[in-house]
This record gives structure tokens, sequence and C-alpha cells, in this order.
């Protein structure tokens, strides 16, 4: 690795400063500012940071970007800890356990190490993963496979085609479940994508992430993980799934069916909720516990159906005041085939809307309508305005979250191009985006 | 009123067939088709409506449209209730009570006679409250006003400032608390914005709404209703606050702070939830109980500064998976003043978005960022993609929800054309819209 590279990011006078004092991307670094003294690790700036700042990692975990003056002093204080990656010596498998696949394709929990040197490992091994979660050498047989390293934020309808067909194959080999290690950000996307991708599946598909990372004292990242694993190996559904904390604590892991699951919560290590349903199951004690009657049963025998396309010209557009309608000409002139709009309340937009509405469906755009409420039912027959919009010819989307629907969309048209045919596909229930009755609302609320 | 407004968007078939049965709107009505019988009231239909299906109301409250064939036969067999808003003789006011007003703009706690009618009535009276809702008259000296009629999600940025003007108006005469009765879909917008419009406010200002209309044996409106005038009345903080049920039954009244408030349940009676704070106050036992010790103290005798522009160049994009970057450099070919990204967990957006982002910025458009997460905190710092939107100019809006983000930000433009005052501007506390620090995860919790 050139140095050039070693110091990636860094140009102008942070440069310099961090050259001077001959220290390199990891190292432990002292930076003295106006009597002011900071100790951290030397961490990558981004491509697009300026010159002034050097950016250094602080024991409590976080980041911090320091201006360098020409009085700023910076010294190298300890060498940095390389990433070793030491294998553990290969672990006996036990013969007698289910076998499982793990797949990685990047975020937090895949990324034990780039927080401490600034170096990117994306993804462990079997043997890595026994080594630093042995407990996960008593549930299953494991073997893994590193598929992407991306942040969950870049991951698109391409990935989403990627992910379904690697768990397909997996599966032809009779393994006995998957996990799939994935970024928060944007999971609850995957999860209802590989929903409608992965029909009729005969094991479960669990995506899992972590939202500390494992050098993290609080790190959810072992516990998610042990989750995952013993879902995948003992669960009794076959679905996809997504496994995290229930809540703060680390007492139970809660598994959320595919379509039916949003991250609700910026850093908290149960931000993931079944919205409008109850979850499909809870691990507590080792022990899986169904919440649920209604699912599809593990059925090893069960042929899985892979439908892998997706579109990508479906928008997801949130209304509010004063929203322009020309948003909604723009995604007709673009060729679009589908909208989906984030409403107000029981789903509605602006009058002001209506005729760019009108002009979407007759121009054969398929308009679904869900709520920016989140929690709860579209009901258009309430209201005159709802009732216009249902004239118009806009769907309503009963329960479905806003997310999934418009991933929903997306794989719609990745299966067919007649308009008629796809707005049937989108009322009708394919991975239980729908729940068939509301909730009774203590239930609801107790699932908020 | 002639008949062609009677029979108000029926046409074709449906208008002959209510035409052969001498029903008006409002009528109950049976409708015979294929042995099954419906009976309920005949109410409008929407100016977009076909001309095959009749509407009525059901006694379920709900609505249903029916087919009409040659076979349907439908019959009068009643007379409907015309609203008669009977006006209940002047009560005598109590002179030692504090005067407040009544404002009112429209929504369902506004509309009481038009789900049983088809007739629209858009407001009450300060008498025909006392005759509704008695305990009233024991609270406070109340004034009423018409100010609007309309469904809350056709409210734009040019009611905002009506409603702010119209509150300043009412308090420079004197009263002691100003409550604004509104339709509940976007009332979460309207109180942000009237949190920005009315500065040092001496009094308070309590929007109210109503989730089940007043017909219906479960409605919301007399509760919230009396709950927003002690608020108004009797409050000791002089802020912008939502008042509505606390939970699903009828025990408690809480007070949102206008710019910590999203309406989070379609249906729900206890829809609005705090975000990232606790509540200002609870009301129970017509008792006000502070939750928190950091608001504005009520002071008659300050001096409330009104700003009431807001500039509606500025759009709210929800970042989605494959969401087209384009749809930002349409905000700036438009001319845009500045763009909310609700982004992923702590900020994120795609690196395919970087581009058009950079261009914005660079275009002068103000680029904030909020998580679509809903609850939780925007932390930039934290990943590499994350530093690198901070360095493209994105500004993080901590805990701020995006649709106050939004509200805001079309504030800001209506006080300023400087876009780096603006940015400013954002980045500053100015109606409660940041909270200082994170709440205790267990406190946070229990809001949601």
């Amino acid at each position: 690795m050139s140095e050039e590279e070693e110091l990636s990011g860094y140009k102008g006078e942070a440069l310099v400063a961090i050259r001077k004092a001959e220290a390199e991307i990891g190292d432990l670094i002292r930076i003295t500012r106006n009597s002011q003294i900071y100790e951290g690790i030397l961490i990558p700036r981004s491509e697009y940071g300026d010159e002034k700042h050097v950016v250094m990692k602080l024991k409590s975990g976080y980041n911090i970007g320091i201006r360098i003056t020409p009085s700023t002093k910076i010294e190298k204080i300890g060498k940095g800890a390389k990433p070793t990656f030491a294998a553990a010596p290969p672990l006996e498998r036990n013969p007698e356990l289910p076998k499982i696949s793990i797949i990685s394709t990047g975020g937090t929990i895949a990324s034990r190490v780039d927080y401490r040197t600034g170096a990117v490992r994306p993804a462990l091994t079997a043997n890595d993963l026994y080594s630093v979660v042995p407990e996960l050498a008593n549930i299953a047989q494991m073997d893994t496979q590193i598929l992407f390293s991306l942040f969950s934020e870049n991951i698109t309808a391409k990935h989403w085609a990627e992910m379904a067909k690697a768990v397909s194959k997996k599966i032809s080999e009779g393994v006995e479940g998957v996990v799939i290690a994935h970024g928060t950000d944007t999971m609850g996307y995957t999860a209802a994508a590989l929903s409608f991708a992965l029909q009729s599946l005969p094991v479960p598909v669990i995506l899992v992430g972590s939202q500390r990372s494992a050098d993290r004292p609080s790190s959810d990242a072992a516990t998610n993980l042990i989750g995952a694993v013993t879902a995948a190996a003992k669960a009794p559904f076959a679905e996809t799934a997504v496994a995290m904390h229930e809540t703060p604590s680390d007492t139970s892991i809660v598994l959320h069916r595919g379509t039916k699951v949003r991250k609700c919560h910026t850093s908290r290590r149960d931000t993931f909720k079944s919205v409008n349903a109850t979850p499909l199951a809870r691990i507590q004690n080792q022990k899986i516990i169904m919440l649920t009657d209604e699912y599809r049963k593990r059925d090893p025998s069960r042929k899985l159906v892979l439908k892998p396309k997706f579109n990508k010209k479906v928008a997801l557009l949130k209304f509010h005041p004063d929203m322009n309608p020309s948003m909604i000409d723009w995604c007709v002139e673009k060729e679009y085939k589908g909208i989906i709009i984030e409403g107000t309340g029981l789903g509605h937009v602006g009058s002001y809307s209506f005729e760019a509405l009108r002009n979407a469906v007759q121009q054969n755009v398929v308009v679904g309508m869900t709520s920016q409420c989140i929690w709860g039912r579209i009901n258009m027959n309430v209201y005159d305005q709802g009732r216009d919009l249902l004239a118009l010819g806009v769907i309503p989307l009963e329960d479905m979250l806003p997310e999934t629907a418009t991933v929903k969309l997306m794989w719609i048209f990745g299966q067919t191009q007649d308009v008629e045919e796809a707005k049937k596909m989108l009322k009708i229930n394919i991975a239980g985006e729908f729940l068939s009755r509301t909730l009774p609302e203590k239930q609801a609320m107790a699932e908020r």
C-alpha cells in the first residue's frame, strides 16, 4: 500500500501536518491546539473533505475533526494496531448440527475493524465468526460468503436480485437456513424485496444487522448474530425475516416479517419494529417462541420459486403542504411505471395535486396510496377527497408500509409490463404485506 | 338550493335512479340488488365519480357505493334530517372566566354534520359549542371565528400565514389564549408553521382536532375541545401546542410542542405523538400537569412577534433505494431554495446521489438532512458516507422531524433570501425544534 493510499483523503495543510508527525492511518496521535489536547486514532478523510481538518477517533468511539492552524501540533504517540484477522484454528464441526449459510453484504455487523483503524474488512470467515462468537459453533455448521461489502444506503434493486440468486443457490445446495448480514439503514427495504423475490421458501432467510459496531462495549452484533443463526437453523417458519434486538436490553431477539418491518430509530438497538403486525417470533433463552399462528411452515421439500427481477422506474413521493404537483408530472415525463404516494391520514393529498394524479393514471402510471402516519390503515371512503382519489384511479394500499409498497411495485414491474396485471398484483397479498385484519388497538399499541 | 345542487355529484344512470325514487341528499334510502338489501343515508358523490354508483352512509357510519343495474331498486324510506343548527339560547357568560378565541379552519372537529346529511357546516358558533359541550361554559368565555372550512390536506403555507395573522389579531385584542380547530391530517405541519410564525407568544395557542366525527359514539371531539379550551384558558406556558388524546381512552389529554409533534396513526384517537421529546403537559381531571420544566411561561404583557411569511420553494424528498438523483436536479432547475432529505439511519443517502447533492449545494440550494427513522438523532460523523455528505455541504438537522424541517425551511425563506443567513437560521433552535440533548432511552421509548 503506498503512502498516498495510507493517508487516503488527506491533502493540503492537513496532509503536511500528518506527514511531519510521521503518522499513518490507524496510529494513535495527540493533537495540541489552543492548549486543548485531543488523543485518538487517525482515521481516513472523506474524498470530499477540505484541506484543513484532521479527523480522529476518540476513545469514546466518536469521531472529531480538528482544524489545523500554524500553531497546531500533531504527535504520533502510538503505533496503530494493524488489523490482523488472525485466523482461528479450524474448529471441528459438529456434523449433527443443521447446515446454514451466512451471506455478507456489508454494514456495521460485517465491518468489525474499520472503526478502529480505518481499514475496511467487510466480512468474516466462518472460522473468524466462531472465534469471535464461539456460541455459534454449538448452533449450526456454517459456511460464509462475501457477496458485497456495501454500506446499505448504497444497496439498490440490482443488489436485491444478486442476493435473491445467491440465497436460491445456497438453498439448492441443501442448507437448512440462510443468514444475510446487512447494514441496518435499508435492511427493511431489502427484507421486503427478498420476500417478493423468494417465493414459496422451503427454509428461513434471516436478515441481520447491528446498530453498534463490535468494537464497542454496547455492541449488539454478537447477540443479533446468534439470534439470526438460531432462527435460520431451527425456526419452524420458512419466510424472509429480520432478526434484531426486541428491547434496548440483550434479553430477547425478535423476528419481524420482511414485508412488515421498518427501521424506527437512528441509533437504538431495538430500532426495527413490526408495523401493523405482530412479529413472527421471539428468541429468548435460546428458545424460539412463535408469536403468530399465521406463517409458512418450514418444509425442506418445498420448491423455491425465484423471481429476482425489479424495475427501478418507481418513485416514492411523500406528500407535504405545498408539494409541487409538477413532481408527479415529472415522473410521467420520465416514463415511470409507478408512483407510491405517502399521503396524509387515511390516504389524502391536497386537491391541488388531483389533476397531476389524474393525468398520471391516464398515462398508465400505476399510483398507489399509503400513509405517512406509518401506523394504521388507508381508508379512502371516509372523506370526499378520498373518494375523489379513488375515482381518479388511485389504489388504496390498506395497511402496507410505504417502503414495502415501493419495493413491491418495483418488483411487480420486474414481472410484468401489463398495467392492468400490475394493478391486480398490487392489490393481492403476495408476501404478507397486507394484514388480513386490523389488530386490536391495544395490540397495535404494544408493537409500536 | 336547486335540485341539481341537492343531488350534487350524481349523473347518468345513478342520477336517473335517484330521481325516480324522489330521494334527496340526506334521505334514508333502501337499495335492493340481487336480493341484497342496503339501507342508509344518501350522500353526495365526488365530482370525479362515475355514472353507475350510488353512495350511501350505512348505520355503522361507513360509506358504501352500490352499482346501479337495470334490476336495482331504490326506495326512499325516510325523510332526511335537515341540519337544523338550532341556536341554543345565549348563555349567560361568566365574566370571571378567562376570555379565549376559537378559530376554525375545518376538519372533522369542525364539521359535525356533513357525515350525517352531506351538508357541510364548517364550524359552530360559541353558543352552538356551549350547547353541544356544556362544560365549556364553565371553563372560559369564548368567541368564535370561522377562518376557513378546509380539509387539512388542502391547507398550504398561505393558510398558515392567514392563521398566524388571525391569532395575532385575537391576541392584540387581549384574549388569554387561542384555540384553532383543524383537520388532523396536516395539523402537525401547521403546528410547526405557527411555532415559527408566532414568536415570543404571550399566551398559549392550542391546535385541536378529532379523529372521529361528533356523530359517532366513539368521538373524541368534545374531550379534545375541552382539553384545548382548558389549556388556552389556564396553561402556564405560552407556546404553540397540539391538544389530543394521550391514549385510546378518554382519561387524559396531552399537549405536544408544535415543532415536535407528528400524526402517527391513521385512525387512533391518540395518533399524535411527541417525537424525541417529552410532551409539554397532560390534562387529567381538569388539572394541567406540566411534564417538562423547559417552556416559555405565560406572560400576557409580552409582545408577540409576528413573522407570517413562508416560501413554498422547498421540497421534502424521501430517499429510497434507486431513488433517481435527477429529482434533486429537477428541484435545482425549478429554482428551489431548499431541499430537506429524509435520509436513512443516522442521515445517509446512496452515493449515487452525491453528485446531484453537490451540484444543488453549489447552486446555492440549502440541503438539510433528517432521518426517515423518525425517532432518534442525525449523526453524520459516524460513517464515511455521512462525512462525505457533510463535506458536500449537507446540513445535519439533529433530532428535528422531517416535516418540521420542511416547514422551518419554508419559513426561513419567507424571512431572508440570503443563503448563508438561511443556513445559520436552519441550525439554531428557534421554536424548540431541536432538543438540547437526547432523551434517556427509556423515556424516548415511553413516548413512542
